[in-house]
C-alpha cells in the first residue's frame, strides 16, 4: 500500500526521513507526524520551530502548534505556550479531549507541566544572540522589527489509509508577547481529512487566516483536483485578490498530500520542502510562483544545501 | 440601498436594534458590529459573553473575540483575555494591524491595558454564585463540568455595500485555564467577504473547527447559494460526517448574511436569533433542525422570551 509525507522547508526532512521508516514499517500517520515535527522541534539550529526558536520582543520563545487526525478530525493545538520542550506532543494529548483541547499562553504552559511534559527553557545562546543584535539594529536603523515567520508543517498518509497533518513554530521574530499567527488555527495553518488529503501552511499568519487556505486546499482536492492545482487554484487567486482588497500581501507557501500520496505546493516566495513516499525516497525540493498562476519545482542543488548548512550555523557577531 | 444585520441567540436583539439605527443614517458595518456587540458585552445577565460571563475552572473571566472588515478581509482577534471591559474593541482595534493582530492570554491583556482600554473586573456576584453552585454539584454528583458555550456573533450590511462579523464569548463554563474555542478563530467562528456575505458561529468550538463552518458557507453564498441553503447545505451534512467519523457531536448553529441582505440560520439544536434590514426592524426569531437537512425558522413567542426574562435573573439559590 501507499505511504507517504510532506513538510514545509529544508528543515523537515530529517524528522520526516525519520518518520517515513515509521510508516514504511506500517506505522501511523499520527505517530509519523509527531515523531517528525519532534525532529524539528529539537534541533538547535533551525531557528523558527521549538528549542532555538527566536523570541519575542521581550526575548521570551512563545510557540504555536497544532495537531490534526485526518480519520477522526480530532484536533489539538497550543498558542503561545512556552518552556515546554515539545509543543506538538502536548498539541496531539490534547487531540484526544472533546472539550478544551485548543489551549493558549499561560494555560497552555500549565496543562503541559500538569500532565508531565518536559521543560525545557526554550531560548538558546544563540537565539538569544540573534534577538539582542536584532534588538540594537531596530533602535539603531529604525528598521521594522518582524521578520522571519517559518512554521514547519507536515501531512502524512499511512498504509492504512489514514492521514494526520500537524504544525509547529516560534512565529514571528519579535512578535508582541501573546502574538499568534495561523499554525495552530484550523482550515487556516492545516486542514486534513482522510477520504482526500490534507494541507499545511507556513508564512505570515496574520495574511494566511484572511483566506482559510489550508481548508480550502483540502475542498478542491475533494472536489476532483490534484493536490498541485489545488494548491495553485487555492492559492495564486488569494495573493491577487488580497492585494486588491487589503492593498498588500505577506509572504506564505502552502504544501498539500492527497489519499494517494500525490502531493503539490504553491508559494509566492521562494520556498523549500520535503516530501517523499514509498515508491521514492524523501527529497529537498525547491518551489518558486512560476508563470500564469503555477508553481515551479525542481530539486533542491547541492549549492543551495552548502550554503544553507553554513548560513543556519554562521556565528552570530 | 438595503442595510441588514443578523446576530446569535436572544442576547443579540438590543445591540442589534441599537446598531441598526446607526446603519440606517447611513453608518458603517464595522462600527455597527463594535456597538452591537458591546451592548451585548456589558449586560450583566448574558452569561457566557462579557460582563457577568461565566468563568473557567478556578472562577477566573477569559474571553475571546474577533472583528473582520469584510471590505479588506482585516482580522483582529485576542483568545483568552481577561480584565477588559470591552474584547470586541480590542480585538477591532488589533485589525488595524498588518503583524501582530491576533494576540492570546496575558499578551492579550497587557496589549489593552497598555492601549487604553478599559479595565474591569468581569466577574459579577452572580456569575461567582454559578460557579461555585456548580463547583459543589461537579463534587457532590460527580457530573460533566461543561455546560453553556453561547457566542455572540454579528454580521452586517451597510448601505454602501460594506460587510463586517464580529464575535465575543467567555466561552466554555468551567473550562481549562486558556482553553479557547472556535470564536477568535477565522473561517470557523466568524468569515466575511463584502462580496459575498459573511457567517458566524456558536455552539461547541472544538467541534465548530473541525468544519471551518463560516468559511464554508460564505464559500457556498459566492457559489450562488442564498444564504438558508448555504447554511443548510454547509451545516448538516457536517453534523452527519462528524457523527460517523469523530463518533459524536457537540451542539451548534450559524447565521449568515449576504451582500444583498438576505439571511439564513442552520443549527443542530433550539436555537434564537436576531435579524433585521432596511425593510423589516429587528425580531427575534427561532430556529430548530427540520426534516431532510432543512431548518425550521419561527418567529419568537412572548411566552419565550417571557420565561427567558425570568430564568435569566432567577436568584442563584
Amino acid at each position: 500500500m501507499t505511504y507517504a509525507m510532506i513538510g514545509t522547508w529544508r528543515m523537515a526532512y530529517e524528522g520526516l526521513s525519520k518518520a517515513m521508516t515509521t510508516l514504511e514499517a506500517g506505522g501511523k500517520s499520527t505517530d509519523a507526524i509527531e515523531i517528525a515535527i519532534k525532529e524539528v522541534e529539537d534541533y538547535p539550529f533551525f531557528k523558527s520551530v521549538g528549542y532555538g526558536g527566536l523570541p519575542n520582543a521581550q526575548g521570551l520563545v512563545e510557540m504555536d502548534a497544532a495537531f490534526m487526525d485526518g480519520n477522526t478530525f480530532a484536533i489539538g493545538a497550543v498558542a503561545g505556550i512556552s518552556d515546554v520542550k515539545n509543543p506538538i506532543s502536548v498539541a496531539r494529548q490534547l487531540s484526544n479531549d472533546h472539550f478544551n483541547s485548543f489551549l493558549v499562553g499561560a494555560g497552555a504552559s500549565q496543562y503541559a507541566m500538569f500532565n508531565g511534559f518536559e521543560a525545557r527553557n526554550m531560548l538558546t545562546e544563540r537565539a538569544h544572540k540573534l534577538w539582542a543584535k536584532r534588538v540594537q539594529e531596530i533602535n539603531e536603523k529604525n528598521l521594522s522589527p518582524y521578520d522571519g515567520h517559518d512554521t514547519v508543517g507536515m501531512v502524512s498518509l499511512d498504509q492504512d489509509a489514514g492521514m494526520a497533518a500537524g504544525t509547529s513554530t516560534s512565529g514571528l521574530f519579535m512578535k508582541k508577547p501573546g502574538r499568534t499567527g495561523d499554525s495552530a488555527l484550523s482550515g487556516s495553518g492545516f486542514y486534513v481529512d482522510s477520504d482526500i488529503g490534507g494541507a499545511t501552511a507556513t508564512g505570515l499568519g496574520e495574511d494566511l487566516m484572511k483566506g482559510c487556505l489550508s481548508y480550502e486546499i483540502v475542498r478542491l482536492m475533494g472536489s476532483g483536483l490534484s493536490p498541485q492545482a489545488a494548491c495553485d487554484q487555492a492559492v495564486y487567486p488569494f495573493v491577487e485578490k488580497l492585494k486588491k482588497r487589503y492593498g498588500k500581501v505577506g509572504e506564505f507557501s502552502l504544501i498539500a498530500l492527497n489519499n494517494q500520496g500525490e502531493w503539490g505546493v504553491a508559494t509566492n516566495v521562494e520556498f523549500t520542502f520535503a516530501a517523499g513516499n514509498d515508491e521514492q525516497t524523501p527529497q529537498i525540493y525547491m518551489a518558486n510562483p512560476g508563470p500564469d498562476q503555477t508553481t515551479i519545482i525542481e530539486p533542491i542543488s547541492e549549492a543551495w544545501l552548502i550554503a544553507y548548512e553554513k548560513r543556519i550555523k554562521a556565528p552570530i557577531d
